[in-house]
């Protein structure tokens, strides 16, 4: 894999240059793309023409090649948003994330494989850890473009899990941050309430570094040792569907944590967070079919059927059930937030297992949607595995503290680095 | 004016054809749009063949003609935003709010005038009642459009006091909800935490008419007496800049609640809600920067002086300003439903006084600011005069509860119109 971070550093100190890491992603690219199908546009002669210019090295993204999952909007790539009825769009502006990652001096190569209108529809790209398993969704090609080592820095979108999911399936950091941090102006919006855009990189710190540039906020974890964190391990009522490896894993980290030196303690979270999760549900159905309203209403045969059927039944949901589901997830967040009291941030599973095999699902966000609702930042921890498939750790910090929240799986994935000896 | 209430109505009861609705927007858009300007694209025969719907009459908005501001994305009329940028744009989708109205059986008449990316920028648009005057904006063209009579129901959008304002300066109701009640997807966003999309209509009755056949919510407020509200009389620490007309407005408008029956009590507000309407400025220039990213980076000089002197005043503000006057406003939000808990509504000016005179500015958002930060839904409440020119009373209600508010609104217009024999 890239890593961002430190390619950033070799090209600050002159040893590399933005074109010569364009060419790193060309032939990574060339090597692996035609098997993983993580894009779907590339622009890399226009990334070797942008790399030319000489104020990049002393930009925050130093010029390093960055891919944006296709459901944001970009002027000078086609944006389809994974679906035939965009067949062919150009939108007329960049969304905003895309237009603050080339001020900050990023070089955009080209746009990521998204499931169909970023739902549970799975999309073609494989996992390259296996190509026989998913990648996970709907950011499936931003994480496979990491992991293959085909683009340092990668942006995705997640609703209920589609950001850390697939990073944990597919072996790298993904951070998705507190709800609207990054931008959302020119993201195809699925679930207003739900959506936000996160980043991929090879670590912890690349990641850090990549929000960090973008955003132009102190988010970077890499220039010191991390803080020592105090753990909340979060089994969730969902632990019993948890994969015994997963179980075994999560139980690893926790282990590691604790003799490394941190606070790790068992929180039981109470039962309004499990009606939380429920309620994720009936926001995102709610707001998904009036998102794609248009697009419901004039373009029913161009929709998969499984979304359409997913349309179809959120159709039933009343006013009402959306009003009580908004005010369990505001009810919940207030009760997070005091059981949070103690604690720096919550270790959790980011998936059930290891990506599933084959091509008919994405994998379940079980365990994403109801830190997602509560608009937490998390970040895949990556490291851990099941078989020679990663299995990933995920750290949900408190919403707003996405720097502790990153400084914590810092601390993790270093924590893990030395156990496993990688 | 033409009451959507009263015409839905007439159509319901066999009385009236949407086709005859369209007629009756022709025949004014004939007469008075050469002088007024508040559209920037028709399609009156587009209209006519979708009026022929039979099935219309018993839809929720049986059939009526609706015109959108022109930040709302239509499929099928250009999209423009008010800008030069976007000469020629058609988007591929509608928004969301345009998708739901055609499912709710409204009509798509046109676009109304926008100002130039939603900002204080002045558009060309008249006020009917005087056409020296601005009617105000950045939904100029559809505060006009209603009181002209030439459309029933018009959408715009809010972001400091662009519903509100405009409404009290032409004379109609306008009604700016709860934060994000009505969708926002498709609408041009130019500050995220702030943006709220809102109805015009001829009165209280007819905005709540709309805003509930299109969302599907209980929102009517003309089945019945409306209940009699405890208001909250609240001038803010910018009551000095209303003037004189205003300040004796507001002092009639509680006096006629008041004699109707009304519980109406003088509120002072805490400091911390002049620091949030302070805070408002921050949110809303830090926003609107990064929402306009791709316009400032690529096509500067297609933007006004104005806005572009604004945006560059803007890039000096900080992430850690931006994210303390998101604290302000989140406790600010907490103690505004503290100092609630008596009341069920504020009573406050809808602007500073009438439509200024002239072209140069399209008024001054000031009464607007702080309740669009705060999300409370805002009713303008037309009736009173100055001089032959609309004043605006805004009744505030709580978040949430956007029934309330627009009941309240409805109680004082039917006791203004008692009074002043309307």
């Amino acid at each position: 894999m890239l890593s961002a971070l430190d390619l950033a550093r070799r090209i600050e100190a002159g040893e590399l240059t933005p074109r010569k890491v364009v060419e790193l992603c060309a032939d990574a690219i060339a090597a692996r793309e035609k098997e993983i199908g993580a894009f779907v546009a590339l622009d890399l002669d226009g990334a070797r023409r942008a790399a030319e210019n000489p104020r990049l090295p002393a930009t925050p993204l130093r010029g390093l090649a960055v891919a944006f999952k296709d459901i944001f909007d970009t002027a000078d790539l086609p944006t389809q948003y994974g679906s035939p009825i965009y067949a062919g769009h150009r939108p007329r502006a960049d969304a905003t994330a895309v237009a603050l990652t080339r001020q900050a001096g990023g070089i955009v190569l080209g746009k990521t494989v998204t499931t169909e209108l970023a739902s549970l529809v799975p999309a073609a790209t494989r996992n390259p850890h296996n190509l026989a398993h998913t990648p996970g969704g709907s950011s499936s090609g931003s994480a496979a473009a990491v992991a293959a080592g085909m683009v340092p820095i990668a942006f995705g979108t997640q609703t209920a899990g589609s950001v850390v999911r697939p990073a944990a399936f597919c072996g790298v950091a993904g951070f998705k941050p507190s709800y609207r941090l990054i931008p959302m102006v020119g993201v195809k919006d699925v679930s207003w309430h739900l959506d936000t855009a996160g980043v991929f990189g090879a670590g912890v710190a690349d990641v850090a570094f990549a929000a960090a540039a973008m955003l132009g906020r102190d988010l970077r974890v890499d220039r010191s040792t991390p803080a020592t964190p105090r753990i909340a391990l979060v089994r969730t009522h969902l632990w019993p569907q948890a994969s015994a490896a997963m179980q075994r894993a999560l139980d690893t980290a926790a282990g590691i944590a604790a003799a490394a030196g941190a606070e790790v303690t068992e929180l039981k979270l109470p039962p309004i967070m499990e009606q939380a999760h429920a309620a994720q549900f009936t926001v995102q159905d709610y707001e998904n079919i009036r998102a794609l309203a248009f697009e419901y209403d004039r373009h029913r045969d161009l929709i998969d059927g499984r979304l359409r059927a997913q349309l179809d039944r959120a159709a039933a949901i009343s006013a009402d059930d959306y009003d009580a589901a908004r005010r369990t997830a505001s009810r919940a967040r207030q009760v997070l937030a005091d059981n949070m009291a103690g604690h720096d941030v919550i270790l959790t599973p980011s998936a059930p297992g290891a990506a599933p095999h084959g091509f008919s699902s994405t994998g379940d966000p079980m365990f994403n949607r109801l830190w997602t609702l509560m608009g937490a930042p998390c970040v895949n921890v990556p490291g851990l595995s099941d078989a020679e498939l990663p299995l990933g750790i995920q750290i949900v910090g408190r919403f707003g503290r996405d720097h502790a929240a990153l400084e914590a799986a810092l601390f993790l994935e270093q924590a893990i680095k030395r156990k496993t000896g990688a």
